[in-house]
């Protein structure tokens, strides 16, 4: 495992129950929400600075996926896609990363033929029981509970010694805030 | 208790405790909102591709439940419903479908008729305990954290070999989204 | 205990971490919110159907907490009490209830007096460690997660025979909704 | 650790992932939320009632957090802080307060170097790996769910005998609410 985490150079993942607890908040006013996580962010923002690609496929369309992926700088998000591992072939193909060299986290029966065609596979600990069965790795945590956030680690712990080590590593001059 | 899945044509639930999670949220602006679940909707929608009719059946009435029955496509959302068996009597009588072929899930003491009177009836984990000792099935999950993929997983099993399996078999022609 | 319950005629408790899990969800917009549960919802009604009178009291003052009571037709909505014990005094003299025959429910060192003036006190599982110490009852579940209800099953078991038997009992005549 | 306790004058402690269950809730029509604790908020009421500086310092800023800061009456709120550390060294020099005296509550990476600068430091129960090796204490609670008040009452059973004791100590004189 440690070998397919040290390739990894694109991280994509589904949205609703890996990056979020699965919850679709409707609001009478119409208004809709999703619950994204601190640390996950913070995972993917210390896969950036690794080098890594970053990558959010969802077959929802909203505006506030859109916004958490501007607010992460992540540089793919495709949103209504249906087809998620044809989208992830062009996304790779156009980054000149071979899918070998690619990790997907999905929870549901609609990632389950991407995550079987990527060198590194990963489910939350409440991905659905037939994903479970076939990924390379069932998280400890739960999706939106820091699911992502332990996959990252793993891929820096491969590639970069740790995610401490990271850190501190590629830490900016430091900034006094206001 | 898989001959009595293998049989039902109807899933009918309760809304508040069994797609969520019991939560009533309200805001001081005046607005409410329920957290439903991206793994039961997935659920929901593969009963409808299996040729199962879906409905909802709760006491309270709000815009956000007809919403979530909308973007789910469920033909039969019944609101402000007092009597909960006798409009489920009058629904699987207009479908031609025996209460036995039916199955329900609820979580509470105005459930428990409606619970007695199907072929199969399921609460979520944390359905209270009264509740609990009349169904055919207390699931191992929570309301709202995919008590009711659990139990279409176990319709579909019974069914269609797997989720999984039907998953494949009707997925329609691939999309690209945009 | 079970003697305890049985004279118990007012209920009341405290609201944040009894009724709700104890969040406080702030919006960037102004806006605040609360998660009441729903089974907590129908154990109030049902006391109310048993005869008993409900009450909340609580510190903080918000016109979510109004409306909530107002949903659940508690006729005893007491915000901005700085003394509660003083507050559930006035109460229990003016519906003529000695406080041998008063449940009351808290979480917080603010309730110590209160539950301890009281004929049956309980705090929710996650109550705080020295109101656990000193309450009658630790409940099984959670604040927000059904710990009310727990409460007033037991009340119900000890004055009508359970929770279900109530309903039966009470049930009104059937109301075919829309 | 009781001898580090009871020297703690000032309080700090990141916000997001320790105030908060590490939610993120972003809303379709632009609005965003964060879900603080009521036992949170009485522990730091208390603390200041027992003499203590209390203190915010994140990464992020957002209106919300400077409401829940004024809701708390906490004199020291520091948004948009990027070295942490230095912020946290002005701020106890201005009160006169040693960084031995200091208490710190942080849950990842961006609180390493200052968690392992202060007198007392703790982590949540879901704080990232990393940061559970290098603090004096781990805590039972995760973020959001009471572990600033399990730090808060190791901090007044150090000084005050206990949370209770320091409680029926300064009971202000019982106000009559309406």
């Amino acid at each position: 495992m440690r070998q397919a985490l040290k390739r990894i150079r694109l991280f994509a993942t589904d949205v609703d129950g890996v990056l979020t607890d699965g919850g679709m908040y409707y609001a009478e006013s119409g208004d809709e929400l999703k619950k994204f996580n601190t640390r996950d962010g913070m995972g993917i923002k210390l896969l950036q600075r690794a080098g890594l690609i970053t990558a959010l496929i969802t077959q929802e369309e909203t505006k506030l996926v859109a916004r958490r992926g501007e607010r992460l700088a992540i540089p793919e998000v495709h949103q209504r896609v249906f087809d998620k591992l044809s989208r992830l072939r062009d996304i790779a193909a156009r980054h000149q990363i071979a899918l070998e060299d690619v990790a997907y986290m999905g929870d549901d029966v609609n990632d389950l033929e991407t995550l079987q065609a990527v060198g590194f596979s990963a489910t939350p600990a409440d991905g659905v029981v037939s994903v479970q069965k076939k990924v390379h790795y069932v998280c400890r945590l739960k999706g939106g509970e820091g699911a992502v956030r332990e996959v990252v680690d793993m891929i820096l712990a491969a590639q970069a010694g740790s995610t401490t080590d990271l850190w501190f590593r590629t830490a900016k001059p430091t900034v006094r805030g206001s």
